[in-house]
């Protein structure tokens, strides 16, 4: 079903699973930017705690013109970039091909399915700490399970379907942990969950998550804000319980300090995923009519930061 | 009726304020910390637009058990230091003395009147503009108001009296602008409603106020905060109209850019006022089932940015 593989974006997500797929003896094509040429010579490299691999012959691109129409297009851009798409997309995927956005927060999947229609985009939630370290070399460090939902219009839910069997077997033959759902936008709101407050307010505080945690005044201030992303999800008829709330807390109390990704973009002058992680729920939840206070007031911080980061 | 004065902390606000007083020929009795020694062999000087001093002769003192009772006691102190007025207050205080504070936002006016009791309270809201510079030597860049009241018991507004009366003359006598109000409290809200928004948020995004007022995110983000101001005002009887809120956005926009006394603080590592500026009217809006969100989230941010300043 998946014979022809693309990655577009071929960084710290679209690397990892990209060589990995290859590795296993999947066709995969990878649409590179500035590291083309240094990977047409020396190769793509992942160094993981889930075994290295090293590719020496790599389908390298640096235009999608050139590439072929693939079966499944993986998209792991940064949603910031995500208006290229309009221009790659119809060239990279067949005709009952299928796209796989790897994204992080809300609307990167409806934005795909205005382009290559709704009923062939695939989600995936990325649970994996990877950086892109060198030209063509990504560092693994730690998990690596995708979750998996099949894209569905009016906000509903399309169960599992067999293609979403069929992506997963993919991957669990590549090695990928893997898990799929039946209802991908409960998984997206879930998400949020831990990205809204922690990665959010890791920027506007500048603080690791053990800075935060240690502080006491900052967990009725979290609880608020997951309290607002339950709203946002009720919003849309998905329930989530306040147990998870709580074992969320717990849990990042419990994690070794870590710099959020939202923060490494920031620190490194890079453009913060502020639209998919903060923007799009506040706006989804005020066309149902809910006022999200938390969650705007940290919007309009991030914004302004995102304006102002060059000046650091 | 106010024969001797005496300042307790004589900085930026309370060394201008009784130089002046001194300057115009009353009595006035300084206490100095750091500065004492300086003062008692060069004595107090202020550079300012509106005529500089120069005070070669200071009663000048160290500790508040050498002073005199004086009829009014002018506290400039920061409002987190004021838990030293439980000593100071009842030792420089005559039996009849007043209490002038003229310290932001809310909580000093009830914590002084809880010391010397109610009804010998006068609070004080300055418009100023100045820093102290050195030792013994303060600048007063710009404007200089005062806007006075009474203190009263129960959220009251006691009017203008007589002795309010009084110390505005004695205030007129010695070239201080100044107003009276016959609601203290009324006075306190409508300051906070620039404070809050304006001091609180500079500190969070690092920004001057005219690079905060460049960025139009922000603007509903004022006024959010403005709201919620209004409403704690409101939740204690006293009315802001929007007019006033539009009319503060409108000024802000048009300011020469402006490092906030919050942001101020927070640069040098001093511990900023969040307390009297955030945390008491949060406290207060709450005790009357009033809950305001945004100052919430601005109060949580500020406390952790004011136990983490010093790492800066």
């Amino acid at each position: 079903m998946f014979k022809k593989i693309c990655i577009i974006g071929t960084g710290a997500i679209g690397g990892y699973y990209g060589a990995r797929l290859a590795a296993a003896g999947n066709e995969v094509h990878f649409l590179f930017h500035s590291d083309y040429e240094h990977v047409k010579t020396h190769g793509l490299k992942v160094e993981s705690v889930r075994g290295d691999i090293e590719l020496k012959k790599v389908n390298a691109y640096k235009s999608a013109a050139e590439m072929p129409k693939c079966d499944l297009v993986i998209v792991g851009l940064k949603a910031v970039k995500n208006d290229i798409l309009k221009t790659i997309l119809p060239l990279v995927t067949a005709d009952d091909g299928q796209v796989l956005t790897l994204q992080n927060g809300l609307g990167a999947d409806d934005e795909i399915a205005k382009i290559v229609g709704a009923d062939r985009v695939l989600g995936g939630l990325c649970f994996i700490c990877s950086n892109k370290v060198g030209p063509g070399f990504i560092k693994h460090l730690d998990y690596g399970k995708i979750t998996l939902g099949e894209y569905a219009t009016d906000f509903g839910a399309k169960g599992i379907t067999p293609r979403l069997k069929a992506l997963s077997d993919l991957l669990t033959e590549a090695g990928i942990e893997n898990e799929v759902l039946g209802d991908l936008l409960l998984g997206r709101w879930r998400k949020l969950m831990w990205n809204i407050p922690y990665n959010g307010m890791s920027v506007v505080l500048n603080a690791t998550t053990a800075e935060m945690v240690a502080d006491k005044t900052l967990r009725p201030l979290f609880r608020s804000l997951m309290a607002e992303v339950q709203k946002g999800a009720a919003a849309f008829g998905r329930e989530i319980p306040d147990a998870f709330a709580e074992a969320m807390i717990e849990m990042t109390d419990k994690m070794t300090p870590y710099m959020t990704s939202m923060m490494l973009d920031y620190r490194a002058g890079r453009e913060m995923e502020v639209e998919a992680i903060c923007g799009e729920p506040l706006r989804l939840a005020a066309s149902r009519g809910v006022h999200l206070p938390y969650l705007d007031m940290l919007y309009r911080e991030l914004t302004h930061l995102n304006l102002s980061r060059k000046s650091l």
